[in-house]
C-alpha cells in the first residue's frame, strides 16, 4: 500500500530533502540527518496522507467530497489533497480554534464549519452531514490509505540515506497518533532493514513510549498544556499501535525547552522553520543522545507551522 | 565549463528543491516557484562556487590551499569546501566583523586572520599569505570557475521547472557582484531558452540595473546602509557584467521594507529561512510584478544567514 501511495503521490507530494550540518553532527557526537517535512505542501508531513487517502478513493465516492475534523496540521492536508482533486472538502473545527488557522483551511478550499466544543456533539454534527452529502470521513491517522501516505516519507528517507552511504541508522519520529510513525517503520522494514524506528513525544504526553513499554494502548492524562499540540493526542491508534509495537524499539521523551532549542537550531544551521512538535524528534536526536546506541541518526522534523510569537519565543533561546 | 562544475559537485552540492504555495501565488496574482539556495550546505549559494573552484583546481595547486577575502557568505562557502577536499584555507576578514561569523568560518575550518579596517591593506595581507604558502586566491565572484558553480543552480532551475510543465518564466535572481545572476544565465541560455533571466537589487544599491541600463559599469554611491549587506558590492564584475549584458532583461530594486516583508511570507508560507539579501528576488515577484511581462516566476531565496534579531525584525512586519 505504502508503494501505491507513492505510486499516486509523484509529481504531486513534495519531495523533501535530507539535510544536515557539521554544527549539529558536533552538538549531537555524531552524524544527524533531518528530514525536512515542514517544506511539504500545507507546511507538515500530513499532506502526504491526505493525497493518498484522496486519490486512494474509488473516483465515485471522491467525488462525493471529504470531511475531517481537525483543526490543525491534517485540515490543511486534507483541504489541500481535495481541492487538488477537484472535490468539497468539509473540516470541522471547534469556534475557539486560532483565527489564523481557520482562514488558512479555508483558503485552501475547504468548507470550515464550527461547533461549540461545550454545548456540541462534534461528531454527531459530522454523522449528518456525512449522511445528507455522502461525504467520506478521512481519519487523522487509524486509517490504512492515510498510514500508507505517512509511509512514504519512509521510502524516501530509505532512498535518501542509501545515497548517502547509509544502511543502518536510528530513525527518530515525532509520534502523535501513530501515523507518520507507523508508515515509516513499515516502509524501512522493508526498504532499509537496518534502520531502527523510536517514536519520540513531549514530557508528559508520552503515550506511545508508555504503551511500547507496557504493552498495551495507554492514554496521556492531559490534552493539553504542552507547546507541541500539533502532536499531542489521546493515545496511539488502534491500527498504529500493533504496528509501532512490531516494528519500533523504546521511543524518546523531550522537554517543551529541548524542542524550543531544536528550533533554535533548525533556524541557526539548517534555515528551516519548524513547530514545537515538528522538533521533538531533532530535540531527542541533539539533546538525548547518550540513551541510544552509536552511529548516525535520521530527525524527523515533521512540520513547520508555528506562529511568529512561539518562533520569536524559540529564537530567544540561542541568547 | 558549468556542466562539468555540476559533474564534480554530484553527491556534494544539494540539490536544492523548488518550493511554492498557493498563498504567495495569490499575493503575486501568478505561480511563484521559490527556488531555495538557503538549505544549501552553509546556508547559502556560495558553497556552489567554493566548491567548484576547490575540485576544479589542479590537485598540486589545491593541496598547498587557498584564501579568500570575506566575512560573509563567501567565507562559509571556501572554508567548507576547501575542508571537504582536505586542504587549508585563509580567509581574510575585518576585525570588526561579527563575532558570529568569525566563529562560523573557523568552526568550518578556515584559519582567519583579522585585519584593522583603517590601517591595514588587505590586499597586501592576501599578497604575502599567498606568497609564502603558495595559497591560490578564491574571488567572490569574477573567477569563471566560481560563476561556473553558481551556474549549477540553473541547471537544476531547467530541470525542476520542465518537470513542473514550465518551459517559459521571469527568473528573479539576487544579485551582488553578478557570479550567480551570471552563472544561471548561461546555464538557462542553453538548457531553458524559454526563461528570461532579471537581477534584484536593493534600492540604493543597485549598480547592476543601472550598469544593464547605460552599457557600462556603473558603481554604487555607498557600500553600507542596506540590510542586504550580503548582496551589496561596488559594481558588477569585469567577467559578470558583460554575461549578464548579454543574457539578462532589465532588474528590479526593492526596499528594505519589501524584504522584510519577503521574509515573513517565506517563514509563514515556505518554512524557509531568508537573510534580508537572500529575499530579495522574492520580494520583487511578491510585490513588484506589475512591471514584468505576464506568466510564471522563478525566484531565487539565495541565502539564509540571518541573526535572530534581524529575523524577529523581519517576523514583526506580519503583525
Amino acid at each position: 500500500m505504502i508503494r501505491a501511495a507513492a505510486e499516486r503521490a509523484r509529481g504531486h507530494v513534495r519531495r523533501t530533502p535530507l539535510l544536515s550540518s557539521p554544527f549539529l553532527d558536533q552538538i549531537a557526537g555524531r552524524r544527524v540527518f533531518v528530514k525536512a517535512e515542514c517544506l511539504q505542501h500545507t507546511g507538515s508531513f500530513k499532506f502526504r496522507g491526505g493525497w493518498s487517502a484522496l486519490s486512494g478513493l474509488p473516483a465515485t465516492t471522491r467525488q462525493k467530497g471529504v470531511i475531517a475534523f481537525s483543526s490543525g496540521n491534517h485540515a490543511q492536508g486534507v483541504a489541500l489533497a481535495a481541492k487538488l482533486h477537484g472535490t468539497a472538502s468539509v473540516i470541522i473545527m471547534p469556534s475557539d480554534a486560532p483565527a489564523l488557522k481557520i482562514a488558512n483551511t479555508s483558503a485552501l478550499g475547504a468548507e470550515v464549519i464550527l461547533y461549540d466544543r461545550n454545548a456540541e456533539d462534534r461528531d454527531a454534527i459530522g454523522a449528518r452531514l456525512s449522511a445528507e452529502r455522502g461525504l467520506t470521513l478521512i481519519k487523522p491517522f487509524d486509517e490504512p490509505l492515510v498510514i500508507a501516505g505517512q509511509g512514504t516519507t519512509g521510502l524516501e528517507i530509505a532512498e535518501q540515506a542509501a545515497s548517502e552511504g547509509i544502511e543502518a541508522a536510528q530513525v527518530l519520529v515525532p509520534c502523535g497518533g501513530g501515523g507518520l510513525t507507523a508508515g515509516i517503520a513499515l516502509a524501512l522494514a522493508e526498504t532499509a532493514p537496518g534502520m531502527v524506528v523510536r517514536p519520540c513525544e513531549p514530557e508528559g504526553f508520552d503515550d506511545a513510549i508508555r504503551s511500547l513499554q507496557s504493552g498495551r494502548i495507554e492514554r496521556n492524562a492531559a490534552q493539553s498544556g504542552s507547546i507541541c499540540d500539533a502532536i499531542v493526542t489521546p493515545s496511539p491508534g488502534n491500527l498504529t499501535f500493533p504496528i509501532m509495537q512490531r516494528l519500533c524499539q523504546p521511543g524518546l521523551a523531550v522537554s517543551d525547552d529541548d524542542c524550543l532549542k531544536a528550533m533554535a537550531l533548525a533556524f541557526l544551521r539548517l534555515k528551516i522553520v519548524l513547530e514545537p512538535g515538528g522538533a521533538v524528534a531533532l530535540a531527542a536526536a541533539l539533546f538525548h543522545g547518550q540513551s541510544l546506541p552509536e552511529g548516525d541518526l535520521i530527525a524527523i522534523a515533521s512540520g513547520g507551522n508555528v506562529d511568529a510569537d512561539m518562533f520569536a519565543r524559540a529564537l530567544s533561546s540561542l541568547d
